[in-house]
């Protein structure tokens, strides 16, 4: 008898029941100012996945070792910003009341704040790592407060002074760059201090939400964003990054702003596609239960 | 001394007292739910303008002739769809007042209900001439009442039963149909019956908002639109319709869906830019004043 | 508890048990001798359908009203077409000895002749209906008789003289349209004849097997397949056509020759997409049992 | 012993001295004033020729009977268009004084002014027949009198009132048309007239120079061109067209416009293939020599 | 009343008359020798310049404090390049005795001879500073001596020996070379050297012409240039060199051959955006009068 | 008398007898995996190798001072790898055997074995240099033995033990890293212990084969091939290594993996033709007869 057709993140096809970590998309750009398409995110690097392979060099450790569970896409309402963070915060909420830890595809970067806010019931004491092009802490854009440009500043109202972590930042305007100075760990153009942060982070035993927005790289090689902003990391500095927080507690993570239709190559899609990888291998290292003791 | 850049769409360059015309822009696609990108249309439009000529050999007569104003894009909320309605509805308001006929062009097919909302007030019986491959009339799409899916089924609740004329309708679900068969004077497919329907409009002297979706053509000669459905109509059926409501108490009308960067030719930009001169030389043909006449 | 992602065909999510028709994807084009992407065919129709409606407003039904089944890609080898052709033809065995109907989406036209072979062993007497621009009845090609470009004539080789009824040729060498004069049923260019070739298949009851290789339409309506032919016929004329077939016994079907990235506009995947919806239907509306019926 | 690589024009490979039909190439689109490109057609049609078959089922004849030969692309001045031009008008000369048919492939339209300058010499009587969208009768295009958009009148100086005969021409300007009215055959939009004006040609045995702009095609069948104007005949309409002039006295032709890169299908391309195998075949089929009876 | 459509490089919406930045676009690229299409880089800056903000986090300034003027594009002759260079002299000609700074936006290279002879009546002691991946030192190519391949060999004629200073060169042949080692003040590849260049250029008080052809950029971060040249340098190092030359005497500058088109992800439209941004704030940094003293 | 149009790699128009270097082309591609296009390489830079210059300055020699000889492409088989590959076999046997090198342009990487295969005949213990993104030692790939992921396993079945020198790894299963280990020298990620291995190869003067897949490269300089990795070499950096190569003695070499289609910037092959430029020169430099010399 045939079996339906079941579409994963390569390497992500455990049973819910046994997984730790736990993927969702949310495919909603309803708020992007500039050129849409990260709604198509999530659905491109589950597609274009077995591009790569489920092995890492870098590790040494594989996907298929670990149990991770991928749930698909959100079905979200267009034109309707808080219903589409409702779903999204109330999806995150089940993921971590089943004690797994959830990683979100986007997506606009919007969508973060779903996810924070269900985080943020749960660890009141959450610090949010934050690596983007840009500062994203207007207080409203277009008259819209929840807009992809006022993210961080929502987050900030939640988490308050000095919980917001934030590196690779090179636009924004000058009252972003003020509000920074005052009320978050701002850190410019690129990853100078991330060490530091880190250590202080682990040191505290910190709950840590991690959200990047891939146009912190630079768009020579992730052309795929919306506002990609010249002047970025590479993406062996990402990487390097991410294997940092591997000793982390990581409370939830989210991987935004990935627009295929923007890189006609593909290899945006999978690039995005090798640090979720990474990602979440850096993630099982530490923490996460081999498969073979699981099932 | 040099003078500031104006841009506007080719061979409409009077001046607002002047005009007898006059456009407007609104960049706006949020609630689109497949394939973005129609909030680049107008500014694509006036761009790309002047790869066509300001004459026209169908109608013999020359943009250069009359008075027509191209008044720029409104800077419009993402994210706040009834936000963006009010801009709409305010700008259409002014030109309207001012005794100038408003063209609107889009951005996606949820802004013409701002054109119309202004339009209803001053013409409560104005009917509406519907060129589309799709109803647009769902009661809420994903939950969500303000989308383009939506669009004339809020338009019928303003105008009323009987007051929606439907050309071209090839895609919708079955319920949509069947409201159709209740509400709006639906032709399926094509044109069918569209001499006998712009003859009733001429004889009852109706006042007639036209609302032109681009995607009503078909995807052979019209690849730049987020939702394109085969079989639609040529460009020479869809210019012979606009010549035919030419004699028409015209009041309001738009041109919307054109997204430019699903073409990459750019062949279906250029073609939105010839359907515009036709249309505003259409209208202008039977009322308008020759600029000799005015300045 | 979260469910696993489940990726079908828009409205073909019934359980294999229930359906009456099953669909399979071949995604294979080793042997394309111009522009290969064939090979992503089936899954560009699964993620893009959802761009359409599940209602037909030509036929008035829905796909929802029916149990179709969709059971993903193969996995095939690239490199040995035996081998594909092996796996194609098991896969087709196994929905046709469990009653079902296979509908198979390519991949390169070569995929055919797995499923011809597998229909053949069941219904030896049957007939293939084949729209294509191209004759594809080369002896080998390159010395290559496993190729795309001999298709049809492997398929002769099983069925005989006079059972390959081919229209919209207008592409071969010589000797393939010599060949066709003496061994196929060809109409050249377009549809002349068909309406006569049905009405025989149909009072003849024969077993029919429906072959269409998209690159019968014209490139104006279908850009996205590797060896579009100027003077094709339109989409509208397909679909007439799949409607006429309705009532023939049909045994097995397919379509193929999609190349999605050749169409960077997308929209020759969602004309697949609305063939395949069209076809389905006109498959079920003449013999398939509604759902209600079913479950 | 390896040989050096020869690359022509599919079954274009005779040698010089037997050839009857000469091709080619003016790689030049300086004077473009909208999107340019045209420079990479020649080179394009005789890469991408393999697509398509030396056969042709419409005439029942193949290229590998006659003896054509390609003479490749001539390398021309950007920025001297009078230079490129004096180029053009001598490699023609050459051609003619051998006795043979040349047949240029462009390009953009200004170098058929080099082989008309080239044909007039040879046959001062010679008529014009001309398909295109635009009119091309500018007396000077932005104070250049050696543009595109002049061609048209550029060769009406040398050949005279009545001896160009347009065909399918729907866009320029209000002076253009007029001075058609008065100084040459123009029939607007499409074909009509065709029959009569080849009528004439055959029975006054008239010296024709063929000029086929490719976007007298409407772009939904040719996207590949710099100014692509809706409205336009279809290929078969075209092709039809070419094989009506079988029989006329052609002392020269040529097929101009087709810009490769705008077209990422590539369809345009092998279409332009198509036009210029069938071209080819239309003029040998009444007088050349068939190659069995030349080597 | 509405007002007319102005569009400018953002940030750049002074009056004339209180400006003292002039921009200035030339739309030319008839002499590309290879890939055109650099003649719609001023607009695609224009229109694209909304995507990045007027605020500069490396400098701390924003294009709001400063007067800077955009005057547009010019209408210049296709096919003529000498009165395209004459329109472009005579513009910066106004400018200059107007007493602002002219910053020329191109096209192809050789637009910058414009400019330079206007610079040069000016000042005729004038050194040019040069990025470039190519030399642009031949006398002439393919016969014409007014092309972007000679314009600084041209430039050189004007300001003689030891007075031109060039970056980033890693492509020409062996001539151009030569003559470099003679002529001029030649670094290969990259910035070797360029700061003391600079100190000397500084200590000189030397007015300056700089011209910045973006393919000196590695093509990995600007790929849309018709001649992109693997080996550049990354858009940090551009800056950082921009910074350097605030404090010297700049009497003119010019931004060239970004070709929109071939960089479909639309990055390097937007990188051109921040580089002219930091190059208008690093002009105004030093010398410019902050608008609330001006207005 | 016009001649025939004989298209070569730029500079690379010697005849065959006076050449020590012969080019050779194979536009194969059948067992690409993923995205497939890499058969249109070798032609691409063939006919984009005119926008490079044949002189470098890196080495101050050009290719016009050597005698190179370019072949053409081969007429390989789709779908019949062994077939292809004896092509492959018997055409660098004939170079060999004249006394030639023989370079080979891919293509997908299997196309290698061939030429290794005969390389082997002649030198058995030749050892292979390898540049790639990828292990490429699988034993079988979807049950295929000759396929672009198993091309390396297959040449150490031949070569045996330690003579094969692998860098730029970074992807592949787990098993094939552990195979590496026990027999292959590989050097991960990139260039580490390069100056060591061609010192050992140097002083032993070992016959060396130079294999380079273009995926070695970031796909920020190099987006055009098919399976495009992250965290690759730069292209000075590649061109840093064939410069060290020099002195080696080099019995055959070959670039493949350019998928052009996939960068639609063009800039992979015009990378990929200065690689191919300056690896012709760096072999030409220690040992090549300067033309001067030869005729």
């Amino acid at each position: 008898m045939l079996k339906p057709n079941i579409e994963t993140f390569i390497g992500c096809d455990a049973q819910y029941k046994d997984a730790n970590i736990v993927l969702y998309g949310a495919p909603f750009d309803s708020t992007t100012s500039y050129r849409p398409g990260a709604r198509f995110g999530p659905a491109a690097m589950r597609h274009e996945s077995y591009a790569i392979e489920t092995y890492s060099p870098y590790l040494d450790i594989d996907l298929t070792d670990y149990c991770i569970f991928d749930s698909g896409d959100m079905e979200l309402s267009f034109g309707k910003s808080e219903d589409a963070l409702a779903d999204i915060e109330q999806r995150c909420d089940v993921i971590l009341n089943d004690g797994k830890l959830p990683v979100l595809l986007g997506g606009e970067h919007l969508v973060t704040l779903g996810a924070v806010r269900s985080v943020y019931k749960k660890y009141p004491n959450v610090s949010i790592l934050h690596f983007d092009a840009h500062a994203d802490l207007r207080d409203d854009y277009l008259n819209c407060r929840l807009s992809h440009a006022c993210v961080m500043r929502r987050c900030h109202e939640l988490v308050g002074d000095g919980r917001i972590h934030q590196f690779c930042i090179r636009s924004g305007d000058r009252e972003e760059f003020k509000f920074a100075s005052e009320h978050t760990n701002m850190h410019r153009f690129g990853l100078e201090g991330f060490g530091d942060t880190v250590k202080r982070l682990y040191d505290d035993k910190t709950p840590v939400y991690l959200t990047v927005d891939l146009d912190c790289l630079d768009p020579s090689c992730f052309a795929g964003t919306g506002t990609a902003e010249a002047g970025g990391i590479s993406v062996t500095e990402l990487l390097n990054a991410i294997y940092a927080i591997g000793g982390l507690n990581i409370v939830g993570a989210d991987l935004v702003e990935l627009a295929p239709v923007l890189d006609l190559s593909g290899n945006s899609t999978t690039t995005a596609c090798k640090i979720l990888r990474e990602l979440l291998l850096a993630l099982e290292k530490e923490t996460g239960i081999k498969k073979e003791n699981v099932i």
